[in-house]
């Protein structure tokens, strides 16, 4: 069993004046890119199928027409910054500081006119993701992580006590979605281990558990793009966010979150059985 | 197969002044259940446990107090009408008019803090459901059905086309619900067709049916406090809703709701396999 280890906790780079510029950047980008989503939510649109092998994945216009807009914003401000997004790819400078961006996180859900789609927008200084935005402009709650903690408006986050997987809520946003196998069977350990189980949230399932109302997220196939704005805030409430072997979670792939270290050991434990192995 | 009979769509009995009044009335039952539901939204909170055998059935008493006072709201308006709910039982004079209420339905998601949990208010004439609120407080969304048709504050709501199971977006609020046997097995062989799965929303999935972005919700095992609110709105949306044999659903059980009577259809005559026998 891999344990998180504290030396994981890698010291910012960033000036405070230069994190409070690109968090007040980083409020314009969601600003901007609400406008375009929500101008398009619940509205007929086309939905294109860029799929492999049968599975649907949907991408609206919405979501290319917003990042495309975040990418403009950020060339103009910060021309030195890379950026990371679903639609478009990698550009700009690496081994700096660079923003990760995916305008609609759970495009499924804003296709079926299910408000909890979120925008993540991270801004990594080269070694770890040091901001993360979690915003959902269908329900105006925008959840914001950074060195100075984790917050909804001006209320700051934390995530509550739970002592083992019987007493937890558990989300994952789809069963489907984990590899059959060793993979599901140890999403399945956990899961029938606990108290409570909500499917369907994507990333407002995350900013649940960074306000305390959710002990454990457990997904596979999870995205750099999907995970990096995520960091921010559920570290920032006083959780603990990594893969299945206790790693890093910037990455994607399996992630497991947990609000109480107690309960991230327990189902880290589990779920080691079917961890991806990594070089 | 058993198909749907338009001889179910029996006359309703109260007069169009009768029917303004208690309009009105209901959305006061909904504004007042709304001020309680929202005050214990997110607050910690003491989570009863009336389970029956390991299954975790959660009443908090946001639903307790708001139950009340909807009946006694009732109670002092409507003295001679019955009323049904999840709490407190059924009460009062049967065989004509009654209201049957359920202020939050979706706990589960309540106390995960997850805004989709909606409070169902149904008067019902002794035949039929006439009146349907799906109120979602914390989302600030009033889904309202009655003979005028289904409507979202002043926008009338429709379902939209969807010719087969092939294209459908279906919703149910949790896999695990399902009977193991020929329960599961028949929702999985509808489930497997359809292009686009989302699980988790309660009754919210037949709020947006009703608003044309959902085609199918498929669920098993409801009560009459969870169904009566929704049939007007998704009858007054142009949809149906119907039990897994194409009998009336305001029981409860298994339910099936679809937008397009093809894919009602499509989805009965797989569906019926696994249906109760019912006398």
């Amino acid at each position: 069993m891999t344990s998180l280890k504290e030396s994981q906790k890698v010291p910012i780079s960033l000036a405070a004046q230069d994190l409070a510029e690109a968090l007040a950047f980083a409020h314009e980008l969601a600003n901007a890119s609400a406008k375009v989503t929500l101008s398009y939510f619940r509205q007929p649109l086309a939905v294109d199928d860029k799929n492999e092998a049968g599975r649907f994945d949907p991408v609206t216009r919405a979501d290319r027409e917003a990042e495309e807009l975040i990418r403009d914003m950020i060339r103009a401000r910060f021309p030195d910054d890379g950026i990371i997004g679903e639609e478009h790819g990698e550009e700009g400078p690496t081994g700096q500081r660079f923003w990760v961006i995916d305008p609609i996180d759970g495009t499924r859900a804003y296709i079926a006119g299910l408000p909890l789609w979120g925008t993540l927008i991270a801004l990594n200084d080269g070694v770890r993701p040091i901001l993360g935005l979690i915003d959902h402009p269908a329900t105006g709650e925008r959840f914001v992580g950074s060195p100075d903690g984790a917050f909804l408006k001006c209320r700051k986050l934390s995530v509550r006590p739970c002592a083992a997987l019987r007493d937890a809520t558990l989300s994952t946003t789809d069963p489907d979605l984990f590899t059959p196998g060793a993979e599901i069977a140890a999403f399945h350990q956990v899961s029938e281990k606990v108290k409570l189980r909500r499917y369907g949230y994507d990333c407002y399932a995350y900013a649940m558990l960074a306000a305390g109302f959710i002990d454990i997220v457990v997904e596979a196939g999870l995205k750099t793009f999907d995970v990096q704005a995520l960091i921010p805030v559920i570290e920032g409430a006083g959780g603990v966010i990594t893969d299945w072997q206790g790693g890093p979670a910037g990455g994607g792939g399996q992630i497991l979150a947990a609000g109480d270290r107690r309960v991230h050991q327990e189902a880290l434990s589990i779920l080691s059985s079917g961890a991806t192995m990594v070089a």
